[in-house]
């Protein structure tokens, strides 16, 4: 699984460049880490509606085919009905242009100034194009994809298959990439040297990082739920994500001093 | 601060419109409370370049001339020389057409099928035109209030006022609202009536909802920071929002049953 997706002009990172990553294992490891990707698309009557929308949706990267050369495609689920379901089904095509964002905010990085306050974070970005998976092996392979990729061994301990109601109401969209880029940060912050020499500013201004991370809670049992325990696959999940969001947000601060 | 913000065709909630809201309060407190913001923007050259692009931004809601009607503005800032920022700059009339989208996601939700999975969330998508800030009055108020907006309190805890290079160097956007819509869901998974009399399931499948929140460390000082201890004003934001974020997971469950 090494190799790296092609940099093309769109997304190629002319600001700090020194945190811009273009390898498949980057750019899949936060994907895959990011609960709710942001996918846009255009407007379809510019005209009279001039404005991209922006839409938060699940999904998950993974290859159908098997990783050939380590490239991977992005499977978002969505309801049959929904608008950009309707428009990528609609194109007869390579498939519509989308813009999927993922953020992982990992800290809150506070300088002597505003000016120099920044974040550490893990994002994406990526261009690719969006086609309605119709062959029903790789719908239901999508659709377990992004259930284990939101909480792992969901599938297998819920009741599958999807009957054939559930199948017609959601639709798979699959999003191959055309280019993408990652953009890391770390460290703690960093001020101007003017800054730094002024006594009166370095006795007053505290300095430093506020880790941030996703917490997962302890599960509440629905109000039909009938079994007595919350299952080991969830508890497991829940500790393990937990322990590796904090760790990530702590040892960032570490890693880029 | 009552009333709405005017539903457009674009932004009117088709699928499941009990989540939708228009009020002014609940898209700004969405807003306000999301430290990343999803900016997106059409392709300048549609021709070579079909994609809409997304950036993960900092921004804030507020009106520099108070409020009137009760509609805000959104806020951003970014270094001048970014692309959003030179794009904006350079667009004569009412400004460029964004589309920016805030998500906080407040659980994931387990049903009997992977199907009824879902989640608790609260999200705004709103569309408007971007221009770049040049009154020098507004853009120093617009960056005190993006920074206060992530850390109350930080702009009057730091050297201010900002250099004329810093001010140089930084750039606002004011987003002015063309529409908007909230969605918010929350409350337990909901699995269907089929599902919920078969024995064989209910027996195997534990359902329910895992909160999910936005969690703060402990203040992590930077290598050159002299003063003893993290702030008051650091701190006790720290406590009041991991104190509300947590307990905002957990009563949604309960508030949508």
């Amino acid at each position: 699984m090494e190799g790296c997706y092609s940099p093309q002009a769109r997304n190629t990172v002319h600001r700090h460049r020194e945190r811009a990553k273009y390898d498949f294992k980057t750019v899949h490891s936060i994907v895959n880490a990011s609960p709710i990707l942001h996918v846009s698309f255009l407007p379809t009557h510019p005209d009279d509606d001039p404005f991209p929308t922006t839409l938060p949706m699940i999904g998950y990267m993974g290859s159908f085919d098997g990783p050939s050369t380590g490239a991977l495609d992005v499977y978002l689920h969505g309801h049959s009905a929904s608008r950009v379901m309707r428009l990528a089904g609609n194109h007869k095509s390579e498939g519509i242009p989308v813009c999927i964002a993922a953020t992982l905010l990992d800290g809150i990085k506070l300088s002597l100034t505003p000016f120099n306050n920044s974040c550490n974070y893990r994002s994406v970005v990526l261009h690719g194009y969006a086609t309605v998976v119709t062959a029903e092996e790789e719908k239901e392979w999508a659709l377990r994809l992004i259930t284990d990729g939101l909480v792992p061994g969901c599938w297998d301990n819920s009741r599958v298959p999807p009957t054939r109601a559930e199948n017609l109401s959601t639709s798979v969209l699959r999003v191959h990439v055309a280019s993408t880029s990652a953009k890391i940060n770390q460290g703690g912050p960093s001020d101007d040297r003017k800054d730094l020499q002024d006594d009166e500013v370095t006795s007053r201004v505290w300095t430093g990082t506020l880790p941030v991370w996703e917490s997962i809670g302890t599960p509440i049992p629905s109000i039909t739920n009938k079994v007595a325990q919350a299952p080991k696959y969830v508890l497991q999940w829940r500790q393990n994500r937990n322990a590796e969001n904090e760790s990530y947000a702590r040892q960032s601060v570490e890693k880029g001093k």
